[in-house]
C-alpha cells in the first residue's frame, strides 16, 4: 500500500480477538476518529500466524507480513501495535525493533512490560517515541493515563485493585450461590471466563504483573514483578465467605502496593474489604483500581478489565493519542518519570505488613481451648476486635470454629501467634488467615 | 521576574482556596514535576482581589497584577490559570484575552464553560493552544481526560453521575440518620458543605452546568446548559428514603445525559438507583461519573468532587499536560471533536423519557380507592412492578400511603395517570414521583 500523506499508518501484529476488534473499530469509527485526531488512522500492515483464517474483519489493502519483526521495522508504518503476547520471543523482539527504528508502540502485553518495561521505556525515551500500554492493566479502565498524566503533582501512598476478572467472577459466584471454589472454577472454564490451566489467574500471577506496573507509576520505582508477595484464591471456602459476610466484609482478590516506612509493599492475596465500600460492589469480571494520594485523596475507577472490545478501546485510545501528536513532539515519560530516573525498588517484607487480620480456626472442643487461644494472642500483643465461636451442626461435635478479628497488628506477630496455637495442638485444620484492607 | 529559558511560565488569576493550593503544590512538588514534564513549572505572575491577605503560601517573586486581563495578556506567562469564577465579567474577559494572545488556558470554571465553552474552544483551536478544564467537572476525578482522550473510537450512549457534593452529603445523612432535608441542610451549612444560599446546589443548577459539559464530550454536540431539565432535592422526604430502601433502592441526585431516538436527554433530578449498584455506595461529598459506550462498556469513576486540594490536583494535571507538550504541538480538540464541527444540540423532551417510576401517593382511606388507582394506571398503559400499601400509625387513620413502582413506561403517561388520580380527588397531598435509573 502506498503511503498516504497526512495519515497515521498503523501496523498490527497479532490478529486474535483484540486485534480483530481494533481493526473493526478503526474502520467503523474512521470518520469520527479523523475529526478527533486531525488526521485519518489507517491500518497499512498486519502480521499474524495464520493468514487464511476468517477474522470477520476487512483487512483492506493492508500489507501482510509473515514476520512481525519485519513489520515492526517496516517503513510502511508510524505506529506498531503489539498484540502477540508473551514476555519474550516475537513480542519482545518486535517491540524492541519498532522502538529502535523510531516507531511509536502500543501494546496490551502486561507480561512483557512487567519483565522488560523499563528497558523498553529507555529505548522509547531515547528515540523520542511513545510507548503506550493502557490495555495492559485493567483492560478498558484508563488507569495508566490517570496515573501517568492526571496525577502529576500527587504523591501516591497506596494503589490497590481488583485486577483479575477470573478471580472476581469466581469469588462473586461463590458468595452469591454458596457453591465451592472448585465448582465455580469448572463453571468459569465452561463459560470461557477461565483458562483450561487457570493457575496463572487464580494463583495471582496475572494480578502481580499488572500490580508491578502500577507500582512503578505510583512510586517512580523500577518494575519489580518478581518481588510481589502472592497468595491465590484456591483455598477460600464457603466458611470464609459466610464469616466475612457476618462480620461486614466481602472477600476480593486484591493487588495492593503501598508505601511504608521500610519500603514498598507489593502483595496479591484474598482480602477482606468492608461490604459497604465501593470496591466491594465490583462484581463478576469487572475490574477496579483505587489510588490514594496526598493531594487528590482517593480515586476509584471501575470497568471491564478484559474482553476483545474493552481491550481494543484502550488500544484505540492509545493510537489516537499518537495521532493527535505531531512528529517531533516531546512526550511525557513512559512510566511517569524518565526511565533512567526510576529508583531501585525497595521491598517491604510481607512480615512487616501492618493491618487487621481475620483468623479462622477449627479447634478441638476441649476444656481450656479458649483460654489458651486468648493467652497466645496476648503474648504476641495482638488485641482482638471480635471473637466469635460458631457451634457446629451436632450438639456433641468434637470441634468448633473460632473466628478472630484483630485490631491493627503486624504479619509477623500474627504468624507467631498462629504458630504457637498450632504447636499447642489446638487445631484440627490449618489456620485460615486473611488480611483486612481499609477501603472506602 | 525575568523569563527563565526552558521553563513553563504560569500566571494564576484568583488566589482563593484552590489558587493557594495550586501555588503550594507547584512549589512543594517542583522537583518531581520537573522530572515528569521535562521542564520546570514556575508561577511567574498572579492576580487577586486583595493583595494584603495572608494565603499561607509563598508567592516568591511572582509579579502582581491588579487586573487579571492584563495578566492574561502578559508576555510573562505561557499559561493562564483562571480561578476567578463567574460566567461573565473578569473570568470571561481574561480567558478570552489569554487565548487570543496565544496562551494556553487552564480553568476550573464550569459556569463559564457551560455558557461560553464552545466560543472559547473555537478561539483556542484557531490559535493552536490548549484549553484545559479537568477541574470544572467532578473536581479531582479525571472525567474530562477520560472522555476526551481515552474514549476515542467509542460511541457514548449514556453518561450519568453524582456531580454535586452538597446534595450527596445531604441525601447520605438523611438516609443514615433519618433526619429531615431541612435539618441536614442546616448542618451542611454549619459545616461548610453548603453555601449560605444553597439554591444553586440543591435545585440542581450546579449539576446541570457540569452535565452540559459532559453531554458535549459524550455526543459531540454544542453545549446547551439552558436545555437541562432540573428537579432539586428539597422535596425529598424520609418517607421517600425509607420506601426506596424497602424496595432495594437509594436516592441520589443524578445528572443524566442519554441518546434517545428523539434527541439527547439532559436531566438532573432525584433518582432511585439499585442499592447494590456501585454508584449507590458513593457517599457524602464524593462524586462519581458513569459512562456507557458501545465498545468499552460501562466505566465508573469516583472520587472527591470539590475541595481546594482535589480541585488543585486537576489544575496541576492540566498544567503538567501543557508542560509536556512543545511549542507548535497540534493539540486534540477542546471538546473531543473540533468546536466548529460540534453538532447543534437536539433536545429530547422530558415527557418522552422512558423508564421506571416510583410513585408515592397519600390517599384518602375510602372504599374503592385502590380500584380507581389501578384503573387510572391501566388506562394509561402503565404496568406495575409492585404496589405497596403502608398503614399509618393509628388504626383509624383517614389516610393511607400507596407506593407504586412501574415497569418501563414514559414520563407523559405517568404524568397523565397522576393528573387523573389527582382530579379524581383521591390524594391528600401532591403525588411524589421519582424516576428510577438503571445502574450496575
Amino acid at each position: 500500500m502506498a503511503r498516504v500523506a497526512n495519515a497515521l499508518h498503523v501496523g498490527i501484529a497479532g490478529l486474535g480477538t483484540v486485534g480483530a476488534s481494533v481493526v473493526r473499530v478503526l474502520a467503523t469509527k474512521a470518520a469520527e476518529l479523523t475529526r478527533q485526531c486531525g488526521q485519518p488512522i489507517m491500518v497499512t500492515a498486519v502480521s499474524a500466524r495464520d493468514r487464511s483464517r476468517d477474522r470477520g474483519v476487512d483487512l483492506g489493502s493492508a500489507k501482510w507480513f509473515e514476520d512481525p519483526i519485519e513489520l515492526a521495522k517496516s517503513a510502511d508504518i508510524d505506529v506498531f501495535v503489539e498484540l502477540i503476547g508473551g514476555d519474550e520471543g516475537a513480542a519482545r523482539a518486535a517491540v524492541t525493533a519498532a522502538l529502535e527504528s523510531g516507531k511509536h508502540v502500543v501494546t496490551a502485553n502486561k507480561a512483557l512490560l512487567a519483565k522488560h518495561g523499563v528497558a523498553l521505556a529507555e529505548i522509547a525515551e531515547e528515540k523520542g517515541v511513545l510507548l503506550n500500554y493502557e490495555a495492559a492493566v485493567a483492560g478498558g479502565i484508563p488507569v495508566i493515563k490517570t496515573m501517568r498524566e492526571s496525577m502529576a503533582g500527587n504523591t501516591v501512598s497506596r494503589v490497590f485493585g481488583i485486577l483479575n476478572g477470573t478471580c472476581n467472577y469466581i469469588l462473586t459466584r461463590m458468595e452469591a450461590e454458596g457453591i465451592s471454589f472448585e465448582e465455580c472454577l469448572k463453571d468459569a472454564q465452561r463459560l470461557g471466563y477461565a483458562e483450561a490451566d487457570p493457575t496463572f489467574d487464580i494463583e495471582g500471577n496475572d494480578t502481580a504483573h499488572k500490580l508491578a506496573i502500577l507500582t512503578s507509576l505510583a512510586f517512580g520505582s523500577r518494575i519489580a514483578a518478581d518481588e510481589v508477595y502472592m497468595e491465590g484464591i484456591s483455598n477460600i471456602t464457603q466458611a470464609d465467605i459466610r464469616a466475612a459476610a457476618d462480620l461486614g466484609y466481602r472477600i476480593k482478590l486484591l493487588g495492593v502496593a503501598q508505601q511504608t516506612d521500610s519500603g514498598i509493599e507489593q502483595r496479591v492475596h484474598p482480602t477482606m474489604v468492608p461490604t459497604a465500600s465501593v470496591i466491594a460492589q465490583v462484581h463478576g469480571v469487572t475490574n477496579a483500581v483505587a489510588i490514594e494520594t496526598d493531594i487528590l485523596g482517593e480515586l476509584l475507577l471501575s470497568g471491564p478489565g478484559a474482553g476483545g472490545n474493552a481491550t481494543a478501546s484502550a488500544v484505540v485510545g492509545d493510537i489516537a493519542d499518537i495521532a493527535k501528536s505531531q512528529p517531533g513532539f516531546q512526550h511525557g515519560p513512559v512510566f511517569g518519570r524518565p526511565a533512567k530516573k526510576l529508583t531501585p525498588y525497595k521491598k517491604a517484607e510481607i512480615r512487616s505488613h501492618a493491618g487487621g487480620y481475620f483468623i479462622r480456626l477449627t479447634v478441638h472442643d476441649r476444656l481450656g481451648v479458649f483460654a489458651t487461644l486468648a493467652k497466645r494472642m496476648a503474648e504476641n500483643e495482638i488485641s482482638l476486635e471480635s471473637i466469635v465461636q460458631q457451634a457446629h451442626g451436632e450438639p456433641n461435635a468434637k470441634q468448633k470454629t473460632v473466628i478472630l478479628v484483630t485490631h491493627e497488628t503486624t504479619e509477623s506477630l500474627v504468624r507467631k501467634a498462629v504458630d504457637a496455637v498450632t504447636n499447642d495442638g489446638l487445631l484440627v485444620d490449618k489456620a485460615q488467615v486473611i488480611r483486612i484492607e481499609r477501603a472506602e
